[in-house]
């Protein structure tokens, strides 16, 4: 049972090392998630539980695997972004995307509860990844966009969608007739008209995602010391430290990488 | 907040298909696994409620996810082989392993306590996964078999080092020392001269890892029918279906490949 | 001016070695031949000292890089073969493919003359390649015979193409348009009852291109030596060498490959 | 002999795409060139024909490929740099570092006559190729750095050897003891104290390489015409074309990026 006849295999391990000085994203989608929405009932078009529960399950993966400046979620998929110089695992891709994806699933039933209460978890989900590169900050920043403008684009959709099912009475198939062929004016324009909905007042974090990004957060404690004198007293103790944020802000234009100029690295390097 | 002005970012992807007509190994290993192991309080040197809820994660994987016909694990590693003419998700590795990655975390957190009971949880565990490509049956049967002469080697070790500990009375520092530089037959003979314990006995699930394949079960269940003359009676019924089904044997003779010819496809195509 | 400062951009190389135990083909392709051959006045459908050449460069390839055990040409393309367990270059696919294209181009340039004599190369032609990995014999095997396929049908399109234009008096439109939507029972038909061409007489080069194999061949010399009475004396002294031989014979049926069992390497291994 | 029956094994070829927004690099090396320059019986330490016709080598190729926008050459190597927006052979590697080496070998025989005169190619040379990508300017400014100062540390070298051994009567061994553990400043001394040369002073040919780039001529040319008159008369042309233009000049610096701009593209993209 000599384990050296055997282990000749271990060089049909292909290397699959990441292009140094570009940025590394993975990204998650849900597996049959349409179907796994209905199972659980999820409410449309958006259910804030589920929303959480991504968000959460995101900020355990930033928060155990290093290196990742920027998150973006939205529906059913979370982007996770790697900073251009990162060396974690050797800039592996199968390490990098795996870890991800394991974590994150991991993290989705472990803290259903929270979200969900006694709701019951009907069995495991999947969720799959893929990896992608990206050179420059332009390159970067327009891969986010390209997400954002996504949610926004489903997101109008969606809630013109099911008012006209919930609150129009259509069936779906009917409520789908209704919007094909629609532009983005037209769908605002129902839900104004018929039902006195002004999109721009709907929730952030359903037209624009989730952005989680690590910032410095001053914390106050307190705490009882003895003075000299043996008097006890209690002084409060600000401390910074970094911790994940969460955002439902946008991500396309130049307002919010300027407030947070530390998430990308120069195009000079 | 066109989308089509961003989405020219889709064509950095680059494709990942796996070479045809080879088999593809996904391999997961927990992370970080022996601070884990100590924070749950497994027991030494293995600890079945986590074999078992790593089989049953393995198992989860296999019902979950098409064209795996063989798995096996050990310790915290599992690996799973799709067959060589696997379509699944275009054969794209990216696909592959994340999902494998996924679909096992998300199980092992869902069963844990089918294995652990009361016994909590206490973070969301990680495994990180890779995938090998193999060209022929040999060299796929020689992979398997580095893997079960690796779970023997660790495991001949373990128990050595463990009774020592745990029957010897040794540090583990001094258990360490003492087996520092011994053959297979040195440490065979201080379990059989010195604790009486003869290693063949061994659990084969400990000397041999589990081994996940399908087979065709046979189920028999009674059903109430109505005879013509309308009395009530009951019928068995049997029904063949492909089952994963566990063994703990040998897989590096020829045996077991003899006794399950449908796993491995012809080096003749 | 220190190298080291810059010597970080190595690290940018990224590693391409081919899966063990594949078969290795590189494929050379000319590149705007249709206008070379034009140029340069080739001979239609076939021009033979252009065949000779391109066998001549292929066989300077075999002749200097190591581990090519077989080799199929036709028309302006060439395939080379590296056997399954070569090493050669650590199995990297871009220094295997640069050096076939690189050696097979500055030998077409070198040989030109020994072919075409004083008809002139006008500039300096070009090629371009692939590496393709089979895992198989039967996969190797089906694209030699994938490629000879090709050279028959080609070659039974050209010889009835050239033989309408040349013999019939056709325009080379009026041929294309005789010929279009016909098969090949089609074409051997009009060769036959318009031309009295059995195509099946036809050049065995031209109908099946060229296979290039390692073959022991005897070689006889004659020597003069002294004998001991100091009379001089001729003796013949034969020696076997490799060396590489032209074979024009059908490689997709079983016979070639059983008169020549060294080509391939067994799938059991 | 059906074609389709084989052609699955088309599926066997892998993408290699280049990811986008990055410069790709294809290197040029001579293969036992060392070998190669003894029987060829060049110059030392450097030999100004050979250098010449790498030169006219790599025009050749800048002239037939597209989108190479810079090249650099020192002894028997030559880099070549795709711009980083190039779709050229849909920016797949194998395509274009075979093309590369391909024109490169072919170009590099059939120009031969032009430096080396009557003096004879023995056989035909290789030249092995690699790509490697760059995401930023700064990335490729930091590669032809690395090549140029790996220029002038062996050319000093060599510039010391080679006057130790033809100037001052060393065997070659005894001059590479001589300069064993020397640094740059010894080597100078040595070259000037000794033999009175001033190492700056010698052929930036020889201490930079060669670098071209497409550059905008003017060019003037005289053309016979008749007047109204009838009365035959010469004017002058001058036409603006785009040339390749060669350059001994150091591209470490800014000056030389300034004075050029057109060759890089923006990071901003």
């Amino acid at each position: 049972m000599a384990k050296s006849k055997f282990e000749y295999v271990r060089n049909f391990e292909l290397d699959d090392t990441c292009l140094r000085n570009c940025y590394i994203v993975v990204r998650l989608d849900g597996r049959n998630f349409h179907k796994f929405s209905e199972q659980h009932n999820f409410m449309k078009p958006n259910d804030n539980r589920a929303l959480g529960l991504m968000s959460r399950s995101a900020r355990s993966v930033m928060e155990e695997l290093e290196d990742i400046t920027i998150a973006y979620g939205q529906s059913d998929e979370f982007s996770f972004v790697f900073k251009r110089s990162t060396t974690w695992f050797k800039r592996r891709a199968s390490k990098l995307m795996t870890h991800v994806a394991s974590q994150f699933s991991s993290s989705f039933v472990y803290y259903w509860k929270e979200y969900f209460g006694e709701h019951p978890l009907l069995y495991p989900p999947s969720f799959d990844g893929r990896v992608v590169l990206y050179p420059s900050n332009r390159n970067l920043r327009d891969y986010l966009s390209w997400r954002q403008a996504d949610c926004h684009i489903n997101n109008l959709y969606n809630t013109a969608f099911w008012t006209l099912v919930q609150k129009g009475g259509l069936t779906t198939t009917q409520a789908e007739e209704r919007l094909s062929g629609t532009q983005a004016a037209d769908k605002n324009e129902i839900l104004f008209s018929e039902f006195n909905i002004n999109y721009n007042n709907e929730s952030p974090l359903h037209k624009k995602g989730t952005t989680l990004i690590w910032e410095k957060v001053n914390e106050t404690t307190t705490k009882q010391i003895k003075r000299p004198d043996e008097v006890e007293t209690e002084i409060t103790v600000t401390r910074t430290r970094k911790k994940v944020t969460s955002h439902s802000c946008d991500i396309i234009g130049e307002q919010f990488w300027e407030e947070h100029p530390d998430i990308l690295e120069s195009d000079q390097c």
